[in-house]
């Protein structure tokens, strides 16, 4: 099992390269399982062994893991909120993605089965992080109580998905998650006051 | 010319409602031009003469019209907030557009033409409201300057967007303008502060 892993490791990173080399090439499209077992020069079993779909694929290799890792105690909310900002500029960022989001977002919600994995596997795993974060607030004392999750999270996700995929001007200088940071601070204490 | 007007109003509203049922019945992909006309028994000249596109045909009718009205002075920039939450919860609700949507931003992604003005029309016609509602707050002495218009924007729009057509779980008891309201609020002073 041990020596296997880096030849698995290695598929997922060619299979990654593939999605975002197909997606700037080619777009959402044509960025099919087959093409990106082609140009990752792997077989198309060892892809659909590993992702259930091609909306999964993307999603995988562009936003962010299935296995996303859990943000990072900075030691108070205001630090947690501004890195968490950070993470989602950074995962969501970018011209390919921006081109291929409502694409990616169509397949999803055409597909129930696809659209219940997906609020489980990556936005159930996001908000477990922003429970843990809210948690810790909780336990400082920064807030009297745990928010509602859900409002959080759309207080977090909602303007820098805008932002990016939505609006035609570029972050501004400095970037969008440091002139998030304390608005959407601010926006939590008040859902947790 | 007066004379005139009421049957344009009568080809408008036609037009609104065969693509709300085409939405519900076929889809986006099936809801044509062709398809609205036949729909709303009206020539396709008379379409194609009001609505560039079939994504602007499509965001008029379910979305918000090109002169979308401006939103109310409620006499305080935390009412004024709650009445805008208000006005984009209910423009951005219901199942046909939460299908639509990634569809429509697709083909308006698709089209740098298109994109543009959309970016003039829509989102240009909502910025300059925010840019009055801040103005007032900034007269009334509760902002001690207007904030950047895109960021209070994103935080007005983006969080009820985020949560009506990505996150699977229905809107809080209550409706979502109203835990919204004052998060939001806190997120806009803090941007003004």
């Amino acid at each position: 099992m041990v020596r296997g892993r880096p030849r698995e490791e290695g598929i997922d990173d060619a299979v990654r390269e593939a999605v975002r080399a197909l997606l700037a090439e080619t777009g959402y499209q044509r960025c099919t399982i087959d093409a990106v077992a082609a140009r990752a020069g792997v077989g198309k079993a060892a892809v659909y062994r590993r992702w259930r779909s091609k909306a999964e694929l993307v999603f995988t290799a562009v936003i962010h893991a299935a296995d996303l890792a859990p943000p990072e105690d900075t030691g108070s909310l205001r630090g947690d909120v501004a890195a968490v900002l950070g993470v989602i500029e950074s995962s969501l960022d970018g011209p390919e993605l921006r081109r291929a989001l409502p694409s990616l977002l169509a397949d999803v919600r055409a597909d129930p089965v696809l659209e219940a994995r997906f609020g489980e596997v990556f936005l159930g795993r996001e908000r477990g992080y922003l429970v843990q974060m809210l948690d810790r607030a909780v336990e400082r004392g920064e807030l009297s109580r745990r928010p509602d999750p859900a409002l959080v999270h759309a207080m977090l996700l909602g303007p820098v998905l805008t932002w990016l995929h939505l609006f035609p001007e570029p972050p501004p200088s400095g970037g969008l998650a440091a002139s998030l940071a304390s608005p959407v601070y601010a926006a939590v204490v008040a859902l947790g006051a």
